[in-house]
């Protein structure tokens, strides 16, 4: 297996940017992550995006970026899996260049929620779910997420305040990173007070849509130029599971199969155990995905991932730190941008350069994006080289 | 590089499937393709679609065709670029299986235009365009492509009935396959009278949007069955490009750059040269695209495109075959599943079962996806074994 490094990474401030589109976001990225990878010129772009054909007008989103970058000729190609389309841009981008067809592969990720409001938003979220079966009965994805944390909170005795730690975590993260878009700390008493959005979900248990891009270049370690300047982060494994697409038709709700298959995989790669990651960026759209990725994953049995946050083990310097620049709840949820978001904070973190919120001797990371309620799982284990 | 072929292949009739889904519609494809690949079971799906999103509420698309198929478990996602959506997916396919990640591929491409009628088409085929600046003006494709074959016969002095040969050839190639929506041979004087749609492009002058999905099994050929049945097609070059988005940023808005980069660098890939090529599936969504491809890739010189087709020379038993089931004009156009259609019908080719339709010692072909105007171009020379 040819080997993959990620040598650039570029990433705007999460948040509402009404003045600038969708192009002009996605450029602050690539221009970042272009200038990090020391000159490197990228032949393919992969562009991980959910819902610019819906929100912004615009289908063809890789041609949009390749061409606004002033990349016109290399190839472009949009994917998308949902939630989980800059995870699966990702992976796409690590294919290429391990097939050695590509020598340096840009992904980018990008989300324009501000280019529609209102009801169009909630509208274009739920063609994540299955249209002919869920949202065609009014349900969005956060109404789903709902249900899927009324039925745990049941089936495991939870108490009204079990999930706050998630919140109380991402938030203290998310203080730090001067691209999150909420950077206050939270208390254990604003979460009790907080107002609900769909029972049990209150407004801590659910990541702000918010606009965003990211960037990373990947490329095969010989060919970096000589006296590279970036602490090298390597793809040490990636793969990818789905599961039905509507909720209804598993036999439990509440067990995530496809993170535990898609991290089981990677780990596999990776030739890791997991006792040797050192941080894990779940997919924190909502706090009960949290809580069951940590689940299938491994890193708590089967109804007590929310004990992890509770006990502040998911802390910085925790048993295993998560959401670590703030994830999606602090640093914000920019739709098929936030599986790239976590491969840049993730390479951070293995540069050592995470500023007050690295973890102390990081080595290997496990970062997983989803697509729905784990329709899509992608999974990526990301190591420093020394 | 890891040779990769084609073990199999499957499409619906492509035409107003009123009375089934995208899910559907898929399906039927996928089982053709997965039963023509003497029970190869994939462990990745690569879904080209274009407009689900819009027209059917539905993205995630990858996993509600593994879902339906029966294929839980697998990693799936959906590639765009707009038009050239099929043409993109069948390219991550061949990465996917060339990097050694993947031994099986199912690469999937399906369209349902018949979710929603009326405007909301042209609106949503419009997300191929650059929407803040072409779209936002009222353009479509359509409207698009009548100004370049309006500047290109003014250039180049092409009589009023010039691009009558690209239908004429065609619908007689759509006549004996029994998978195309028209199948009625045309006469040049049919052309004549056809009704204007957008001047100068009259109704034989633009492929009919349609439903229909396209299947393609792929793997490498140690992994084949024993006595696997079918004649092999290996894939023998793949290569994409992109140009500017909005068609007002081109020096030459009459040449289609990414045709002949994307082209070129298949044929170099598969060490082929343009003499060496049997046939040529070109994306005749409009017929000015058919001729500026062919001038691209070489078969004519610029300005002299339309004359191959005037003289009958891209016939089945023409110097340069195109279009040979029929070509979108007559198979029908269903939007990011066309360059899967292409990839089916070369293999049925190189398989040398077109039937009344083959073209006779067929051993090298071409086949192009174009994005908008040749926005993106997707090239793959495919070739029979022996």
């Amino acid at each position: 297996m040819t080997e993959v490094v990620i040598a650039g990474i570029g990433q705007t401030e999460v948040g509402e940017h009404w003045d600038i589109g969708l192009r002009d976001l996605a450029f602050a990225a690539i221009q970042g992550a272009l200038k990090d990878s020391d000159g490197l010129k990228p032949q393919a772009l992969f562009a991980g995006n959910m819902l610019a054909p819906n929100l912004s007008n615009q289908a063809h989103v890789g041609v949009l970026l390749a061409d606004f970058a002033g990349l016109k000729g290399i190839e472009a190609v949009t994917i998308e899996a949902a939630g989980a389309s800059g995870g699966a841009g990702l992976r796409q981008g690590y294919l290429a260049v391990a097939s050695g067809m590509v020598d340096v592969a840009l992904v980018v990720g990008v989300e324009k929620f501000t280019d529609k409001v209102g009801p169009g938003v909630d509208e274009a979220l739920s063609t994540a779910s299955d249209s002919d079966f869920e949202a065609v009965q009014g349900m969005t994805p956060t109404s789903q997420a709902a249900l899927l944390m009324k039925r745990y909170m049941h089936e495991y005795q939870v108490p009204a305040d079990g999930f706050a730690g998630f919140a109380v975590t991402a938030h203290a993260n998310g203080v730090a990173n001067e691209n999150a878009m909420f950077r206050k700390a939270i208390q254990l008493e604003t979460y009790a007070k907080a107002e609900m959005v769909s029972d049990p979900i209150n407004i801590f248990d659910i990541a702000p849509n918010a606009d965003g891009a990211a960037a990373l270049v990947l490329t095969r370690p010989d060919l970096l130029p000589s006296g590279f300047k970036n602490p090298l982060v390597t793809i040490a494994g990636s793969a990818a599971s789905t599961d039905t697409l509507a909720l209804h038709d598993r036999k439990d709700i509440l067990y995530f199969d496809t993170a535990q298959i898609s991290a089981g995989k990677a780990m596999k790669q990776a030739g890791r155990t997991l006792d040797q990651i050192d941080f894990f960026e779940y997919h924190d759209a909502f706090s009960i995905y949290a809580a069951l990725q940590l689940e299938a994953v491994g890193f708590a049995i089967k109804g007590k991932g929310w004990k992890l946050a509770e006990a502040g083990e998911i802390g910085i310097k925790g048993r295993i730190p998560c959401a670590t620049m703030g994830g999606m709840k602090a640093r914000g949820f920019p739709g098929g941008a936030a599986g790239v978001y976590q491969a840049v904070e993730a390479t951070l973190q293995l540069r050592g350069r995470a500023g007050t919120n690295q973890v102390a001797g990081a080595k290997v990371g496990l970062i997983q994006s989803l697509g729905g309620p784990a329709s899509t799982a992608v999974s990526h284990i990301l190591t420093s080289l020394d």
